[in-house]
């Protein structure tokens, strides 16, 4: 009996999970069985999921995932309206403010440049950005470092800087609890590169 | 900012998915923003949810899932009417199946003797098993080869003997691929009792 033997209520929910990130065949097994087993749980993530599918849209000013326009960090106003941090994805934002030691604004690109994905400026929220300068002291971009982060960091550093802004990156080096033993040559290079006087 | 900023229905969610046997926070919050990012993959998985909890129910007979009374397996006519197999739970059907190996009925007790937790024969499908007797040589004990798996064994055991059936259980040894450096030295013991002659 493989997946599709089970009774097809069953495998549709297994199909369902496994279309989740990360989540292969078994785990999608053992979390549907885990669901038929466990009614509230089911019905609590069921109606978590329309719910929020229904109430929560992208922030018409930066981008962020909200349930209010706009958002409840575009809207306070006890933040530095002088620093504006780019970032590609809205959960980016969330791990931003985990840190608590960011208190300006943030604009969410929605992607970055990646041509061969048929991303272009156009697909990202870039003439948004560009709207949003006006005393505005410095950008930072804390996109991933792959390439294609570090391609649309250096383009949006072009069209930025003749606007009067400062343009910083977020520095990249070793993780804090990192290893010089594991990490790849180019963390250690950029690590180097990025050295601080003490 | 921690899961409780964000947006509600957006730490609902991570909420629901963190209700899940083995996703953490870390996970539950990946997951949830991909469900925001996917709506057809979110629809899908709430419809799912839904719909089987609705349609699968317990099978009258065997005690496994299934969406028809009674299920395809007690249904089919082409199995072996002589053997019937113990199981704990309604997945282990399912794990059985897979082998193609076994092609007798199932019988789903629903757990196992647990006093602990309050879990005697009267909770579990004990008496339906004892009806279920007629016309069968052997019934085989699938249990999983815990403390509690052993004593429900035993103790089935000595309810199903007197009444002439031949009581079996799987075999308990190293796993297939396994490598005895890294067995533990009960299921070495076992494995060694068990040993067959070639």
């Amino acid at each position: 009996m493989n997946v599709f033997a089970y009774p097809e209520p069953l495998a549709d929910l297994v199909m369902a999970f496994s279309r989740l990130p990360g989540i292969g065949p078994k785990t999608a097994g053992r979390l549907a069985f885990y669901l038929l087993r466990h009614e509230d749980v089911a019905l609590k993530l069921a109606g978590a999921a329309e719910r929020a599918l229904r109430e929560i849209t992208a922030c018409e000013i930066c981008g962020n995932y909200t349930d209010v326009q706009p958002c409840r960090i575009c809207a306070a106003a006890n933040r530095d309206r002088t620093m504006l941090c780019v970032v590609e994805q809205a959960r980016d934002v969330a791990s931003l403010e985990k840190t608590g030691e960011y208190n300006g604004y943030y604009h969410v690109l929605g992607g970055v440049l990646s041509p061969l994905d048929g991303i272009g400026p156009d697909q990202l929220n870039i003439a948004s950005l560009l709207r949003r300068l006006t005393g505005v002291n410095e950008v930072v971009f804390a996109l991933n470092p792959t390439v294609e982060g570090e391609a649309t960091a250096a383009y949006l550093s072009g069209l930025l800087k003749p606007l009067g802004a400062t343009v910083s990156r977020i520095a990249h080096g070793l993780p804090v609890g990192g290893d010089l033993e594991y990490a790849d040559e180019v963390t250690i290079a950029r690590a180097l590169e990025g050295r601080r006087r003490l």
